[in-house]
Formats: structure tokens, sequence, C-alpha cells
């Protein structure tokens, strides 16, 4: 299966600014962890600050890609533009937050880009990119 | 590991009235083939539609197990008295919704319970179970 | 036909607490007569003041009987478990008010299982049961 | 038992739009058909899209009527002078619903003249005018 | 005075969760200690998770009790039954919270059973209990 | 110990204007009687209608007593400042509303110095006072 | 002065609903005292329950009148048509309303058309005319 | 093709109470031109503040034309009543604001016509009708 | 008739601000006119920027005057004290907006203190107290 | 006259996604034909999924063209900065929705950047664009 | 220029409660430092917990200040009076917040004073004085 | 001290649109004027349209500048992904606002990004730029 992991906005320095949740590894080395765990599939990476460069390449990953694994970070309490990219793809996206947004202020308990995912992954810090993995390659 | 799958009101009968989901399997059968996947753990079921029966199984559970998975189902969106309970005991509880809430009725955007969980997991079928008990055993 | 009338929480001493209303009879004696006027049919009476009894009995009514009356009381207001309750079922449900509720606690406008009912019907007092019993049997 | 059956705006052509609710008659036919269901009483009808000329109406019913069925359609939602019409009139008025405006769009969902009616019937299609003849000859 | 001191969901072990509060004697040993300052008084005590219960347990106390002390927990916030069960019953009713409910979440802010209380003592850790029974054998 | 009773806007002729509440005697009388059953304390009394004067009270409040009992009246629902004046001084404050605030006008449901009091005594009529004084003599 | 008096929708049996309030003279008794009072203007009456002939009168009444009294009744909470004519025409437009409506239902709290008339008079009962009058020819 | 252009209330002086806009021609002037312009087609119009006689002709119009340009003045904001008029006929409506609603009064940002209209033209002055002429004969 | 006129906050200098309304009299002067117009009846005058002062002089006032007109400013959408002030007295008090306070800030809208009083008087610029005075004599 | 139409966020492959609305020619060659029936005038496009882009390119505008036709999907529903933009050049702007946003999710009512464009054309599928040009080269 | 510090309720003792802002030295002293900071200029200072105080200084500072630098603290949130103050005098007045208002409780998001003032400096400590008056003698 | 200034979206052109607050001389002028006021700093400049790009530019920020002025335009109300790249650098960050965005559309009281800031200057005109570079070089 070819996937696609997608991480948005002020999500480029995970693993520098919290060692203490991922341990001495950056984002990048746990990214190879994943790539070597499910070494029978392809795993392509993403990031990007910009709202409009995450909708071009949803637009894009149809094509070249069986499934997306999407942390849009603020862009999910605000993005209606996101939510009619994702709505407009036909390849399934699964959301994911690595902490749990509903402890957090009010305004993040709003989801837009939700309701038209395939499923939503919350809380799990950054294990939950590995479920959303495991739900869509089931 | 020791866990326990919790089962909220009108969840009693999964798999006799959505076949289209679960194929010709009852949620029994699911439930036995997830013990075979999860061999090496030990899996109990709960199922009550009762808020004071759940919460009194989550007071308990806290001798017997080592995490619960929680579909709540309608008590995810007016239940005080589950999130005080899940909050009150030291067990990991991870929740978990068969549908995609955020795409259904606006009273179900609201999850009481989950800021207190230590993940949700929404919108993936019955494999959201399954989801679930993968992030427990990590 | 096979009816079953469903009573929900502080309904248990209606007639006792308001003899202006239904004269010198309680409920079993009303309930009584309603048998008598309706002999043509068979008519069963449950009561009880928990959410999960009432969700229970719903669920159970489907193979038992052919319609249901339910006064809810304070869940009408409140309990997306009876909506979805209500919803699971096949059998057709009519909720009854024995008040006006419109013309009480703001509370009382918000009904949350009605959506999912065959009818409603408001504020006739205890002649609201034969209403929707009339309305069943037609 | 003189009544009065008003139609409000809309409502000029039941039976004509859905023939699969009232089988091949219209309204007129339906009607009559409860005039001879209840020839011990009189049943007179009225219908208008005008708010003025139906709370003109409810004025004038004290004197000739002995309860009015007030469909109000629209004017459920917004009419606070319907509702000070009702009010004002000591005659008791029964309002119906023809469908169950709890399931529809969310302004339904607000009721306006309720809370001075004596009763309220909802969502028993064009039976829902029967019960409420029978709740007012009660 | 026969006074009912009743506790509702979660608060069945407080004294063991909260040391720092209570000193290290449980709520059994506190409320023998309450019966033992009001030695003149008869103090009884039932505790459940269950809203029906607690509602069932209210209509009771009408014969058996001249007073009810009643911490209902999460309900306060939800229940529109308990405030019915407590406005149904001629027993005065004197509500507790432990904490200090508005210095917590906002939705602990609504009270919903107050309304209809005789008084309510709020934030006196379980110091509570014992000015409520003050204010009851006045 | 040292404690000051506040009154605030309005507070001025209790039982003057409700004799049925408190018997032939005025709020001077109730006063006098609170300091012969509490003898062991002292007791302070101050009035003012003005939210600035009872803040600079309370600021005073700090080096001359060990507790103060609050009837904020109207300012319960309004004062900033009061909330603050009440968090900046390091005197406990206990909050006390002689009617039962909750089952009157929508707008004194909002207390905005509550969260910052020790503990708050809410409809018990004048008892409130004593109960308030109990609460911190304890 | 040429002034014209309007009342809206169901003023038009005063006098006769609320003999306690008017003595035992109706409106049109009422009003001929006012056009004795102030013989010196010409006082012209206007009745209507529609929100359309109101609004149509207000549009006639540039050419013929110096000034408007008008109680909309129930339309003052609702009718944005209302205040379109009044703002659309040159005349000056006073309103009334009979009862002090700030004290009555949360609706009628809310005024649409008074931003657009040169005054409002509220409370004053049939009195409140009289006002509106003396505010006119002043 | 047969058009009716509808327009609502407040809308009989149009070219009378603001010449900047429309030149010295007044509305039928401006009628007549569109006449002209649509030679191939005929135009008929009618004017009305009221809201039932719109509806009416809204009921009437399903014979006789081929599409409807409904400018509905200030029942656009509050009429649930045209709303269900529009949606109940089979014959196509536009509707047209001459001004630009979402520069005005927030009251006038709600729209509840406009979701069962074929589409809506708003804020080019005059020219708005044109437009929405042109839409339907397209 | 002895009357009582109390101007609040920031109104204590009308006449020299706004000269354009008033003409070229400050409001003693305009004040002096009111006394000479009203001669046969005593008029007193009391100005404060402060809330607790107007509380102070309204509880004074029930031994010293028949009626009061209050200009309240302000303090007429925020002061739950001055409500309970007004609703504490017995005299009338009539209250007066010099400005169409429905025309301004959204907040000017609510008015707290006009559900108890006995009428009010809106937008008539100063003529609004003398209308006000003529109510009381009436 | 020189004409910019501006597709926003997801309307890159108008006529790809919707065939049956547009029949089989995509957007490239729906644009051809506008230029062909506006042959007069001078059209150029422009398209980005970048809220900043458009908001350069309407800056850019103002020199080059003289009115623009904005489709701006998503970013219609919350982007205070194209509203600015908008407002802040010199030229016309009239901003087009191929669909019935009113009759869509809750979300899409609102709209941002209306209160600031020339006008607004709503519903008509790709014919709002010709419409829109219509409107501007009158 | 002579400027006016004016600091409104519970800021009377800056500099003792919170030392470690300040350092050792107490309000005055700080006052003192901005005295020489500028010395070419006049400061004076004004505190008081009464608004109505507050109201009255600002109405005298028309004529003997240039500026008036004003720490409304709890008022900012709540104060009409003070708004119409700031409104009602020529003189430019700055206002100030010590802390960051928009990181604390929800209800200090709100300033009512805001909106009339020349401008607002927030969040930098004492130092907010210093900028307010830099702001003022530019 | 190393400064960077940031002017977000539709801030490329002050200066040239508003002559009458800036005088004749450009942002880049004034930009000039502010480096030889501060010539013992380093202010760099940077502008962009672009919410990614601003964010990127901050994250940058942290190994470069000691302190950023910020001044976010549309942002400042809508964007929680630059409220969190403001909370996950190091470097202080002071937010300006060139108008007072209160007394401006509603929706510009609402600001995301300040509770995260050091401070925020709001309503001097460009002179913002000037106290907030005072505040961070103290």
């Amino acid at each position: 299966m070819r996937l696609l992991l997608i991480n948005g906005p002020n999500l480029n320095n995970i693993g520098i600014r919290e060692p203490e949740i991922y341990g001495n590894i950056g984002f990048s080395d746990y990214f190879d962890n994943l790539k070597q765990e499910f070494s029978g599939h392809s795993l392509d990476y993403f990031h990007s600050h910009s709202e409009s460069a995450i909708a071009g390449k949803l637009h894009e990953s149809q094509s070249d890609f069986d499934g997306v694994v999407l942390n849009a970070g603020a862009y999910s309490h605000t993005s209606v533009l996101l939510r009619d990219a994702v709505a407009a793809v036909s390849v399934p996206v699964v959301m994911v937050h690595i902490s749990n947004v509903y402890s957090r202020e009010k305004f993040r308990n709003q989801n837009i880009i939700a309701p038209v995912c395939k499923g939503i992954i919350t809380g799990f810090g950054v294990d939950s990119y590995r479920l959303a993995i495991l739900s869509l390659i089931r």
C-alpha cells in the first residue's frame, strides 16, 4: 500500500522541542522507524505550514497514494478549505492529533475537517501516526 | 496485559442489526476473533445500558485490569458521571466510537468524557476496538 | 393489537399526588379503565425510574408488542440513550406528555427523543395516553 | 359540540400534492369523512394563508364554537400574533402538526403558539386532525 | 429528627482517595463521628451511582425521614429527573457540594436541582455535610 | 475569632420589610442574637450600598479579622471588582444568599464572586448567616 | 395637528376584555375622550390585525397626517416589514405599549421597530396613548 | 418564456424615493424598459405588502408562469411561510435583493427563503432584476 | 404631588455639551421651566454618578415623595442593584431615556431596571422628563 | 473592459469532477466559451488554493483590471484577510457561488467577504460567472 | 504636558503584593521614578475603588489635564458608565492593563471602555504606564 | 538588540493609501526613521500576506532575533496557526494594531494570538510600532 503522511503547521520540529515524549530521536528518526515497521508498504512524508500547499498535495495524492494520514494541526479547527479538499478527493484520509485536543482550549474542541474523514485518532502522542497507518493497511 | 472492553447502551446487538458492516458474524464472534488475535493478553467484556453500572465497573476495574476500552455510546455526549468515574480511576481508558460522530447530529459533536481519556478512536467501524487494544498493549 | 405503555421516572404515583386531575382513582384504576375501553387489544404496563431499564424494555418490546406508548418524563429532555433506543427498535413508539411542557421551564422545550418517534401527544392530562392508544390502533 | 378546523398557510392543497399519504382523496373528501365519523357534532372549516385573517377568525370563534383545531403551519414557529390571539380567546384550541416537526429543520423545533394551547398533537399525518377532535369531544 | 444523607455517583470512596482532606479516616468513620455529634437525632446513609435508585430513595424518604442531605455529585449538573423527584417529595432536601463547583469546569456552574431545594451548601469539604445537618435541625 | 459580617446593597432594612421571615425583630436585633450565640467570638457588622466601600472594607479586613461573611446582594451577579477584592485578600470569605437565587431570575444564577470564596451558603433565610459563622469558627 | 392612532393585532377589544383597567368604558369611548381632550387637533383611528394593512396605512399617512401613534402589538417583536415601513415614511411615529413589555416573556424584550421611531412609551396602560399624543403636539 | 416579477413589502415606490439610483424614471418606467429589452418573453408584475397574498400568488404561478423573480423585501429575513410556499411550487424562483443586505443590519444577514430558491442575486441595485431574468431565460 | 427627578452618571452637564438640542439654556434652567410648568406640584432634583448614592436616595424617597422620575443613564443597562432598589421601594418610579437607546450600541438594548418600573419613556430628548411628570401627576 | 476571473481553493478541476452539470467540457473550455461570448472585452483567469496569493492578485488587479469576478470558495466563510483585501482595492469585485450555499452546512451561511463586494451571485452553477460578467459590463 | 494617571479598584497596593514584579519598591516609589523620567511634564495621580469617583475625576480632568492614563481594573470589563465618561470628555485617554488580560478568565476578554479610548496598552507589567505616557507626549 | 518587525496581510502599502495619517512619507521611509531613532539596535523587516510564511519566519526568528514586533492584520482575529507559532518560539513577540480594533466590526474584538504574546499595543496609528520597540528594548 502506498501511504502519505502529512504534517501541517508548527509540526516541523517535533522531537526537538519535546524530547520527554519521543526520547532522544527526532521526527525523521521516528519516521524511519515507521518505515521499517511497515516495510511491506511505501510511506511518503510531506510537511507544510501552508493551508493551500496541503490542499494541493491532497489533490495530487489521489493518483499517487492509497491512503493519507493527516495531522492538520491548527487547521483542524479552522479550515473549511481542507475539509473541502478532503471531501473532494477519493483517497481515504485518517486524521490524527498527537495531544488530547479535548482537554485543551475550548476552540480546539471544534473539528471542521473530521466529518469528512474516514476516521480520527486522538491523543496517543506520536503513536497516533502508527495507529492511523494500522487502520489504513487493515 | 489484562484488558476490559466495555460496551455502553444500545450496543448489545451489534452485528445482528448491521450485517453489512460485520459480515455474518455477531459481536460475540467478533470478540472471539479479537481474543484469538491478542491471545497473549486477557480480554474481558462488559455490557450495560446503565450509566451507574458502567461507573461501578470502572471503579472495580482499577484492581483487576491494566487498561479499559470504553464505547460509552450515547453517554459520551451527556454523562458528567462517567467523566468523573474515568477521572477517578487510575487505569488508562481509551474511548472508541464505531461511527464518525462528527458527521452525525450536532449534539454528537460534544464529548464530555474525552478530556479525561488516554486517547480517542473514532469512526473505523468495529475495527475501532482493535485499534484501541493496539494502543493499550503498545 | 399488543400495546405496551411505559411510564418513566417520577410517574409512579400519578393519581395519588394530583387527585384534582384524575378524580379519586389512582393510575392503576385509570389503567384498568383503559383496558376495558380497549378490550379488543392487549395492554401491558411498565414503570421504571431507570433510563437503562426503559431502554432494555424497548429492546425487548420488538418481539412482544405492536406499539409502545412512552411517557419518558424528565428523560424526554436529556436522554440521547432513549433516543437511540427508540431509533433502534422497529416497533412504532408514540410519545406522550401529561402536562403542556411548552408552558413550563425553558429546558422542557427541548425534546431529544421526539424526532425519532412516530408522533407526539402533549398536554391533555392523562387523556394523552388514551389518544396515543387511539393513534396506534388506527 | 360545535368545532372549527383551521388550516393555515400552504395547507390549501393537501391531498393533491401528497397522494401517497391520503390515498386518492383530497382534503375536502377527507374532511367529509371526518364529518361523517363525528356526525353527532358540527364541524366547520376555515383556510387562509393570512396570519391576520386567522387571528380574526379566532376572535370570532369565541361566540360560535366550543373548540378549535388549529394547524398553523409555518406560523407555529414565528407568530407572536397568533399566540396572543389564542391566549385572548376563551375557546380551547388544540394545535396539530401533520409532520413530525422535531425531525425537520431546527427552526421548526421552536413553537411559539404551543404554550397557550390546550394540547398539541404532532406527526400522525392527517390523522392528527381526528385525534385533535377526539381530544376536544371527550 | 430522622435524617437521611444521600451520596450520589463517584462518592463511594471519599477518604480513601483524598486523605489530605479527611485525615486518615474514611467516610464511614467520618459518618460515625457525625452520628456521635448529632446523637439526639437519627442519621441514615444511602449511596448509589444510579440516578433512578436515588430518585426511588427520595420517593421513599417521604414517609421515613424529616430531612434529606443530598450530594448528587455529577447529577447536580445534568439530572432533570432528580430535580423532579426533589420537587415531588414533601420532605426538605438540602444540597451539598464538597468542592467549590464554581471554580471548576464551566459545566459545573449549572445546577439543575438547586432551584427546588431548601438550600445549598457549597465548597466546605466534608464539613458541608455537617452544616447541612445543622441547617435542618435548626 | 474576630469575624466581620458584610451586608451589601438593598440589605439595609431586612426585618422591617419581611416580618413573616424574621418574626417581629429587625436585623439589628437578629445580629444581637448572633452575638450572644457566638459570645466566645467577636462579631463586627458593616453595611453599604457601595461596591467600592465594600471593596475598601475587604482590603482593610485583612489585618483586623480572621473571617468574613459576605452577603454581596446584587453585586454577586455583576461585580468583577469584588471578585478581585476577595481574591486579593488573604482572609477567608464565605458568601451567603438569604434567598434561593437559583429559583429566581436567570441573571441571578450567575455568580461572579463565588469562584474565589471559601464556600457559599444559599437559601436558608437569615439562618444563612449563622451557618456561615459556624463554617468559619470550625 | 392631524394625528393618526394605529392599533395593531389583538387590540380590537381593549376595554371589553380588561374592565378593571379602563373602567366600564370600551376603547371607542376612551378614544372619544381623547378627541375631546385634544379638540384643537384632528385624531383619526385605524385598527388592523394585518401587518401589510398597517404598512399600507403608514405609507398613506405621509400625505394625510403630521404624526402617528403606533401600538404594533405582537408585531413590535417580529416585524422587519413594519420597521422598514416606519423608516420609509417621513411622518414621525411614536410607538406605544400598554403593558410593561420588559416584565413579560423574554421574546417581548426584543423590539425591532423601536430603533426607527421618534420615541417609545411603555407600560402606562391606555394612558400611553395620551402621553404619545402629548409628545407629538409639543 | 412567461415570467412573473414579484415585489414584496415597502417596494411600492422605488424610483420615487431614490432618484439618485434610478435616474428620473420610476419603477413602472423601469419595468417598461425591461419588457422592451426582453420583448421575446412575457413579463408580469405583482406587488403586495402582504405575506399571504404573495404566498397565494406563488401557488397560482405554477400554472401560469415558467419562472418567478422574487424580491421578498423584509420577508426574506423572517418568513417561514414564503419559504414553504417557494418549496411547494414547482416553478423556479430566483430571489433578488436591490441593496447589499450583508452590509446592513445583522438581522438582514439571515435569509430564510434562500435555501429553497434556484439562485440569489444581491446588491446590484435595480439591475438585480435584469440579471435574475437573464438567469431564468438562459 | 411631591416628585423627585434623579439624574444618574454622566448626566451632570446636559445643556452645556449639547446646545443644539436644548437651545442655549442648561439643565438647571430647563429644570426651572419644569418647576414653573408644574407649579402646583413640588419638584426636587438629585444628581449622582454613584450607583449606591442613587440606591440610597431611592430608599429615602419612600417617605418623602409620591413619585420618582429616574434617568439611570449607563446603569439602566448594567445595574441589578438599582433594579432591586426600585423593586424594594413602594413609590412609583418612571424611567426616562433622553436618546433612543434602541438605535445605539447593542448593549444599550438591554434594560435591567425597566421590568420593575411603572413605565418607561424613551427617546424624546429632554422632553422625556416632562412626559414622565405628566404620567405621574395623572 | 478588462476583467479578471479568480477561482479560489478546490476550484481547480470543475468540469472534471461534475460532468453532469457542465456537460463534457472542462472549466478551461467553459472559460473559452465565455471569452467568445464577451469577445468585446478582455478576460483573464487566475486560480490559487492560497489565501495570500489571491490577496496579492487583488492588490495587483487595481492597475490592470476594471472589474473582478471572485469565487473565493471556502474562504468566503472564513477569510477576514480577503475581506480586507477587497475593501482595500478600488476595483469593483463581484462574488459568485456555484452552489446555493444557503442550502448546505450552516457554516456556509456566513459570508465574511460579501459586505464589501459590489454584489453577490449565488447558486446558478457555472452560469453564475456569466451573470457576474454581465453585471460588470453593464 | 499635564498628565493624570488614574488607578482604579484593587490597584491600591501594587508593589506590596507582588514584589517579584516590581523589585522592592512600591507603586509610590515607581511613580516617583516616572516623575523623574518625565520631568519636563507634570504628572498627577488619582486612585479610587469607586466607579463614580473615577467618572467624576474624568469630567474634571478636561480643564486641568492634556492627557489621561487610565487603568480601570475590573471596570474595564463591566462599566458602561466609564465608557460614557471617557466618550464625554475631550481629553485623550489611554487605557492600560498591567497583566495580559487575554490570557486570563474569559470575561476579561471583553473590554467595554476600549472602543472610545485613544489607544490601549496591555500586558507589559508596570511598564505599561511608562509606554502610555510615551504615547501621549509624542 | 536584534529586532524583527513583521507586517502581515494587506499591510504592504501603508502610507500610500492613507497619507492623512502618515504625512507624505510611505512605510519604507517611516521604517528608515525608526532605524535612525533606534540606531543602537538592529531592525529587520518582513512582510507577507501568507499565514504560513509568517509562521515560518517566526520559527526562524528564534535563532536570529531578540524580539519580534508583529502586526498580524486580519490573522489576529482568525489564526490558530499563528497563535501556535508564537507559543512555540522562545523569542518575545509584541503584537501591534494600527487602528483601535475595539471600535470596528465585532469580529475584530476577538484576538486569538494575543493570549500568548508578551504584550499588545492597540490604536496609536503607526506610532504603535515605535511603542512596541520601546517595550522590547527596555
